[in-house]
C-alpha cells in the first residue's frame, strides 16, 4: 500500500488497541500502547502505537498529537536503555510499503542495538518466544 | 562512541549550527535547523537538528523539547512528500555508534523512498552534487 490511502479498521494494531487480540504489553495510557514486537529485530524491540487515531502513518497524524506521542517514545527508549543496557538504540518509523511499512496504523519502532550483533531484517517471520518477551516487557516496564 | 559520553562542541552539526561551515538549508527557526544530507541515502534525504542543546542523542534530549522538535520533523516530512511525491518515507534516528550514529549531536533523518529504488547505505561517502541538493532544498522549502 502506498503512502496515501484509507485506514483499515481491521489492521493488526487496531485489533490490539481494541484488545481483540493479545500483545505483550509494556506500557499503556490515554495516548499510546507500547508492546513487544513479536517478530523482533533485536532483543527488546518494542512498538509504540498511538491510541484514538486512524492515522496510517506519521504524515497523516494530527500535529497536536505529535508531542505527547514522541514524549512517550522517548520515555520508552530511555526505559529500554536502563533495563537492557544496549550499546545503541535505533528509533524508526516507516511510512508506506516502499519504506518498509507492513501494518498501516502509525507505529514507532524502538530497536536496541548490541555491539557486533546484526539486526534481523524488518518483516522476518520468526516469532519470538512469548515467555522471553514477557520477561523483557517486565524489565522495561520496571525501568519506566 | 557509545550511547553515553561527553558532547563534543566541535562535532560537524555543532559547526553547522554555529554557521562555521556551510550546509544546504531547507528550514530554520529557534528550535531546529533542517538541511540536506550531503551523503544522501535517497533523493531528498534531509536532516533535522535541534538548536540550543548539547544532546548527543534522543536519550539525553530534554523531554520538554521533544514536542517542538518532532512537530518540525513531521512538518518537514510532509513538505518532502508534497514536494517530491516519493512512494514512502522513512523517519529514523540513531543513538550510539552501534546503532549507526556517526555524528554525535542529536539528528533525525527524513529519507524519501521510491518504488524499486534501493537506499544507499547510511555512512557512504559519495558526496551529492551541491546544485542538485540546492534545487531539492528549494522545492521542499517551497512546500512548507
Amino acid at each position: 500500500m502506498s503512502l496515501h490511502g484509507t485506514y483499515d479498521d481491521n489492521n493488526l494494531f487496531a485489533k490490539i488497541l481494541r484488545r481483540e487480540i493479545p500483545a505483550v504489553m509494556v506500557y499503556g495510557d490515554e495516548h499510546v500502547l507500547a508492546f513487544m514486537d513479536i517478530f523482533p529485530q533485536s532483543k527488546g524491540h518494542i512498538l509504540v502505537v498511538p491510541q484514538g487515531t486512524k492515522a496510517r502513518n506519521f504524515i497523516d497524524f494530527p500535529p497536536e498529537k505529535v508531542g505527547p506521542l514522541m514524549e512517550r517514545v522517548q520515555m520508552l527508549a530511555k526505559a529500554t536503555v536502563k533495563a537492557l543496557s544496549p550499546d545503541g538504540v535505533t528509533i524508526t518509523q516507516f511510512n508506506g510499503a516502499p519504506a518498509g511499512q507492513t501494518i498501516f496504523h502509525l507505529h514507532w519502532h524502538i530497536i536496541p542495538r548490541y555491539e557486533s550483533v546484526r539486526l534481523a531484517g524488518h518483516g522476518h517471520q520468526n516469532k519470538a518466544d512469548i515467555p522471553a518477551l514477557q520477561e523483557l516487557a517486565k524489565q522495561i516496564a520496571a525501568a519506566l
